[in-house]
């Protein structure tokens, strides 16, 4: 039986690169089969795990350029059931295509947010008069141009191979560092590895009620590498803290801190932990 | 001569209800006239201040839904010469409109990313067949489904008065105290208020490094209404964070809280000190 693993669709997005990366690492190292199962959005495919349709989800997380990737941190939040099983890191490369016209003649380009977001300055000073329309993939962005001569598309360069495109400018992305941190998720409880993802609420408009949950994390020498907030939604000014600490739940430094961030937070969920896999370019 | 107002245009986006809001503000207790210019982008509505083009920008900074605006924090880090004149909070109501289609028959959902995020899970429930498109704002949305109806768009209820169009569904924002806060900035230096923001980076992988800051914060007892993480976007793991702190530049307190932060900061940014004017529905 292959592992059902749902990725951002269709064919061609950076997500189902990251999951073609992970499904031969596990072929090579657990000798898994792996059957790839494109979703049209995000949210639709971490909801494909959390309702154990699928047995893994491959979504991302984090881009060095854009931050957090919002829905994936939310539904991890309300759904609860979900566990880290892995991350990849994947060196993100973006393109420009179109269907042949020069850049001058370019009125529209469309793209997925984030990768609008990683290119901003680089439209902002190539192509000032195009009017930049968001998709809910960069495949779905090929789609549109083919409807659309005067429009043009971010996506990666095997995107363009894929369709057949030509390329009118490549490596256009603001920052040359640009990475996506994926995270593979499913219902198996996740204990060993070299990170451990949490969050958890405070009480509101209590001074220093943030300092205590830090406190406890250095105080253990625990490296924090990544904090970041998302709104509660119930109110403006109550917060949810995502935090990545550089340590194992099989620690014990780390059950330590979970023990003790029980009496300064009001809930706190654990998302497993995870090793890290980062892909070269 | 009137102030110049910059803001997200055109006519009918909530950053227009939010600017003639400040503006009648204005006139009441100033005595000031101001001019509106609706800007086709955030980033362009920033630089137009930032390069003194106009004499103030109103801009999104934060929903209680969909969080933080990153691109009006990655500009006000970026320009440094930003300063906030006054925050005010505006209720924000989503209606659903279209050139006279049912439910049913919509094939496509345009809005600002914010409004479709304010929005996902009713769109999940009610228009699971529709696909979301983003626009560069509310109003512009409203200009796609013009040219196409099987569309509907996310707009403010102005907007359906302005533009004369039918509304499917009212309050349709999945939490019902949907606010977003709005801050108005100039390059005038901005020292007295209820609250005071500012930015700073830490050295990256040191543990521990962001109790220092959040420590010589609570010891003087002054309450972070936010904090917020960004990447720097030179490589993963390395974040500024935005705090808004509840004191003013004039208070000797937070004086001493600047100093001291000098001391655990890399590079530390004072975006200014300002008044909240909160707007009914």
């Amino acid at each position: 039986m292959p592992l059902d693993l749902a990725h951002l669709g269709p064919k061609g997005t950076n997500a189902e690169t990251a999951a073609i990366a992970y499904a031969d690492w596990l072929q090579k190292n657990h000798g898994e089969t792996v059957r790839l199962l494109p979703y049209p959005s995000i949210a639709q495919t971490l909801y494909s795990a959390a309702d154990r349709e699928v047995d893994l989800a491959i979504v991302p997380v984090e881009n060095s350029t854009e931050g957090g990737i919002a829905i994936t941190l939310d539904t991890l939040w309300e759904r609860g059931n979900l566990q880290i099983q892995q991350e990849l890191v994947l060196p993100i490369i973006h393109v420009l295509l179109s269907r042949g016209i020069a850049l001058e003649g370019i009125k529209t380009v469309y793209s997925h947010p984030q990768a609008l977001g990683q290119c901003q300055k680089w439209l902002e000073r190539n192509l000032p008069q195009a009017r930049p329309i968001a998709s809910n993939s960069t495949t779905e962005a090929i789609q549109f141009i083919q409807q659309d001569p005067t429009s043009a598309a971010i996506a990666s360069p095997r995107a363009a191979q894929l369709y057949d495109l030509p390329t009118l400018a490549t490596d256009i992305n603001d920052y040359p560092d640009n990475c996506t941190r994926f995270w593979v998720l499913g219902t198996e409880p996740s204990l060993q590895g070299t990170h451990t993802a949490l969050a958890f609420s405070v009480p509101a408009n209590v001074p220093g009620a943030l300092v205590k949950p830090l406190q406890v994390v250095a105080e253990r020498n625990i490296n924090l590498s990544r904090i970041e907030s998302r709104p509660t939604k119930r109110s403006l000014g109550e917060y949810l803290f995502f935090m990545d600490l550089e340590s194992s739940q099989t620690d014990s430094r780390l059950q330590d801190v979970l023990t003790e961030l029980g009496n300064y937070t009001e809930v706190l969920k654990v998302f497993g932990s995870y090793f890290i896999l980062s892909l070269q370019k």
